[in-house]
């Protein structure tokens, strides 16, 4: 996909979701992406998704409490500083550019799970301008690229966390970000028994990996 | 599966926790059953495997301590009064004998979940004595009789959630139970973006399904 056809992407992900927000019942909208039979996809082609609920769904509000938590703690945002640690450390760093950058999962739940994050804080997907949104459809095009050529096009899924519409105001210690999960290994016994992911390939490696 | 064999299978379970438990490390040891590619089963055949770790899993944390908090709350067991009300509506019982129930999840995640309960209150599944294995074998070969037949050899997973060997004294507000879960549908964005999960048959009609 071309940088321009992302950029329209994103731009209608943002236009969507300025939309539901406008429903005072929305408490949360979850726009995901899905490709392929293991990712759960129910339509052949990659398509997007986006569902509104009158709750916060868990995940996101563990990533509030917890992010709000390591706020009091450190009066640091949690994801400013794990992006400052993959730009100094650069082990699991694949492609950066000046407003974004993508890194494998630090805690992955799945082989090859990239995270790609905007460098400076941003609670807020929506609130992205257009000239971010160009270098996040840069960083998106490189990545699938990658995830394409070196794992000859996996299913996955990947989805949009951002803060929620109403509830508190997190701008000061959440961070938008994109998860994006291939669909390599399915969920066993153990991780629907534990909650808890064994993860078969170390995050380091699989940078390495998707970055050469 | 006879009831002997269960009986045989469900002593094994016990002996190898005794025996994990005899090593000062673990905190916690998982009995896993996998049936097939859906579960993530890595062999042909329908097996179990044992899992010993030096932590606490992330679910079983979670139920210790929602279970710890509702027994505070009411001094009464939150299992117990889900057993209780299970009997007393009857809505999503599939089978019971003297000492289990089998039912479909009252907060099912996947289509024909299903929980195989106690009726009396024991939080340590390795104190469970021959009798109520016997039982225990009943109910087993009888559920999974039903799930073959109704679902047409389902893959499945299921696993055994017991309390910690050593961690604290939940034996008065904890209580072994195993969860069911046959592998029908996969684990979609939406699930893996909130960790909450969209289930698309509802647990009575699932129940009304199973027992008929």
């Amino acid at each position: 996909m071309s940088v321009s056809l992302w950029d329209e992407l994103l731009y209608n992900y943002q236009k969507r979701l300025v939309e539901h927000y406008k429903n005072p019942c929305v408490e949360y909208s979850l726009i995901i992406h899905n490709h392929g039979d293991r990712a759960g996809a129910s339509i052949a082609h990659p398509h997007s998704q986006i569902m509104a609920s009158a709750i916060i769904p868990s995940a996101i509000e563990r990533e509030l409490e917890n992010s709000q938590k390591y706020f009091k703690r450190n009066d640091r945002c949690v994801f400013c500083d794990l992006v400052n640690d993959e730009l100094k450390t650069k082990e699991r760093l694949i492609f950066e550019n000046e407003h974004f950058l993508a890194t494998t999962a630090y805690a992955a739940r799945f082989p090859f799970e990239v995270w790609v994050m905007p460098k400076s804080h941003q609670s807020d997907f929506v609130q992205m301008d257009k000239d971010a949104r160009i270098q996040l459809g840069q960083i998106m095009g490189r990545v699938f690229a990658s995830l394409d050529q070196k794992l000859k096009d996996p299913d996955y899924n990947f989805y949009i966390h951002t803060a929620p519409p109403r509830q508190g105001d997190p701008s000061a210690y959440y961070h938008w970000h994109i998860e994006i999960l291939p669909r390599l290994t399915d969920m066993g016994g153990y991780e629907l028994g534990t909650a808890d992911f064994i993860d078969v390939v170390s995050p380091e490696k699989a940078a390495l990996f998707l970055k050469n």
